[in-house]
């Protein structure tokens, strides 16, 4: 007997057949004779319609309505699936996070969770009683108002709420059946991890890859939850394992490259014959960070003319206008010649442990693309990854070329 | 300066076009420098979205959950409407039903209010701050669970907190335009009354006439809270007055019958030849209110035999198949000759406070539906109301001939 926690997204509860086919999945554990939170997120596409009338209300929408308004998803969702459950014969009831609490700060819209008491639902384990607990949302104390975790937030609603009851496992049910070398739409020849460490997990999330929110691991690496990604598409009666992400040590043969990822939300702004003299680099960085912009890689290349230097660096996507037009107004102080911007990169990653143990796993990739003939505009390491900007037209070559160059290929 | 509430159903915030034009109402109230509680219901089709899901999920669904559910729809447009206030520039914030809170037994499904607590909403009045409130919804504070006050609770929401905050008025703005004389698809020349009593509208409103919750007018009457019926759809530059539910006392000039009500969830009765002795309406009646079945008009007849008597009487055409399976299983021991019964009728009722002072105005309503042909199956009469059960097919005859009777009709 133990504790688990199981999470379904948006796809997995998108319809009444679907919340039948989940609670197919949790019956199952709950046969198997352990204690079960389960946490959901709104139906599919119900979030999207919220967060659209939000803009339509006003274009600056107020975050706090916002939260308001999006986490109702989650309510229906919940209700639902202890509706369909108890009609099967279990005990459930569903929770809203105000009424976990799951407590969070104030920072609307993306809130970081600063407390999950798990007390009550673990009271009602003594009865069989399912929690059937509203994703993504969560409670800020001294205002009393609701807060959302941002997208993707169930996730790390899960995780954290498994910490708190002390759960075995936290098992996520999504839409594919596990964490993939890469995208098999671009690389037909992924393959299916079965174990990935919290830390490379942590990387891939964060540079691109969707499969789980990025917070969610941290706190799951954080808290040492065991997590799995699985799909809720399997048979109920016979389902796959899926993803265990896990401690390293968990790891019995890692790869040195566990993984390649990649991603388009990338803008790459250059300027160029900047005075190369002391305090440029705060001139130029520092308004875009009083601006909440964050910069990612950067490479500074002295010039022909050695007085002066050439810096290139990425921002988010979404952030380049913003990031433009900051740098474009402060051209007299910062003093540079020519700003130049570009669009369409795309920033390709390798991650994997076995980089620590590892030398020259970086410029073995660097000399594949090159014979490639890709272009690499701004290079950033790290112990357990690389990082390359490139033009977004050799996007799918370059992820090919190293997913093939470490081995990570499915047999033919 | 005063305080008000307004409270705007499912039509009037159907879109975020419709919320726009709610918001400029609120509006034009705060200009005019009063202190404003909104209370809004979910938008319209929105609550039968949620509850049609419940029904496919299970059809026995489980009262707390749908309640967890039905409750959603609010939250939704609460945020929506105080993004737009703020949007004009006015100051809003939404209030869910657990956050006031205001408090209700725990009859999931048709909860009773227990207590509004006013205090926050009335503290933030200082800061100019209007109250955007989720209507339908309230707490159960002993279990913390979310309870909906059954269909149309948004009236009841908006009235009891008027109460609890001592709003001088209550504005209930929907999409007619104030309670009229009787329903003006059935009679065309139906006239728009100015002012009706707490006790005649409660009347109308239990009687058929659906604009308002029967509820929300006896909170009303108990705190004295002065509502008027008026419609979203006016021009919110310059609105009309709508129907004014006042004191009886703040009628200067009654009318005998104030208006018409008709209602179509009805259906009759009749056991034939029952043996006529003492116990014999305990052993019929009693199984129906054992199984919550309300009873309404009943009739008893001497049958020609002068032994047994038969008994008519009406419930809810919900409760008709229930009620009969009931009293067939107990033929033998309430020990009648033959069950009658008929789903095709109609009740209609004449209300008004000046048939107290005024004898003789039932039976004045008698010879003229007899004259029309109409055939009364069933009568009932109290202080300020008579209500006649007839066949559906005359209802219009009906309703029209006695609107005429009474003056009601409008001038040509």
């Amino acid at each position: 007997m133990s504790r688990l926690v199981m999470k379904f997204g948006g796809t997995s509860v998108a319809n009444i057949e679907r919340i039948r086919n989940v609670a197919r999945h949790v019956k199952r554990e709950v046969d198997a004779g352990h204690d079960v939170a389960v946490v959901v997120s709104a139906m599919s596409g119900k979030t999207d319609e919220l967060v659209a009338w939000a803009s339509q209300a006003a274009p600056l929408y107020d975050a706090s309505e916002y939260d308001a308004i999006a986490a109702s998803g989650e309510l229906v969702t919940a209700g639902l699936l202890a509706i369909v459950l108890k009609d099967m014969g279990l005990r459930a009831r569903s929770w809203q996070g105000w009424q976990i609490p799951l407590l969070t700060d104030d920072a609307h819209g993306a809130a970081r969770i600063a407390s999950v008491d798990g007390s009550k639902i673990v009271a009602r384990f003594a009865d069989n009683e399912i929690a059937v607990v509203a994703g993504f949302q969560g409670l800020h104390a001294a205002s009393g108002r609701v807060t959302t975790l941002g997208r993707g937030g169930s996730d790390t609603s899960a995780v954290a709420l498994a910490a708190a009851i002390g759960a075995d496992r936290c098992d996520i049910y999504t839409d594919v059946d596990g964490v993939y070398t890469t995208d098999p739409r671009v690389v037909p020849r992924a393959r299916r991890l079965e174990r990935v460490a919290f830390e490379e997990m942590l990387e891939m999330a964060s540079l691109g890859a969707k499969v789980l929110q990025v917070r969610s691991v941290e706190v799951a690496m954080v808290h040492k939850v065991k997590l799995t990604v699985r799909s809720s598409f399997d048979d109920p009666a016979d389902p796959k394992l899926g993803t265990l992400i896990c401690d390293e040590e968990d790891i019995v043969e890692s790869q040195i490259v566990t993984g390649i990822a990649f991603s388009k939300d990338e803008a790459q702004i250059t300027l160029r014959r900047v005075a190369d003299k002391p305090g440029v680099a705060a001139a130029i960085f520092m308004p875009l960070a009083d601006a909440n912009i964050n910069v990612d890689m950067i490479i500074q290349v002295i010039s022909d003319d050695t007085t002066t230097t050439d810096i290139t660096f990425t921002v988010p996507a979404a952030e380049y206008s913003r990031a433009k037009a900051i740098l474009e107004e402060r051209c007299g102080q910062i003093n540079y010649a020519l700003l130049q911007g570009a669009q369409d990169v795309v920033k390709v990653s390798a991650i994997g442990i076995g980089m620590r143990s590892h030398s020259g796993v970086a410029a073995k990739a660097f000399k594949a693309l090159a014979e490639k003939g890709v272009n690499i505009r701004a290079i950033t390491t790290s112990e357990i990854k690389f990082s390359v900007l490139i033009d977004a037209a050799y996007t799918e070559l370059a992820v090919r070329t190293l997913h093939s160059l470490y081995g990570l290929d499915a047999a033919a």
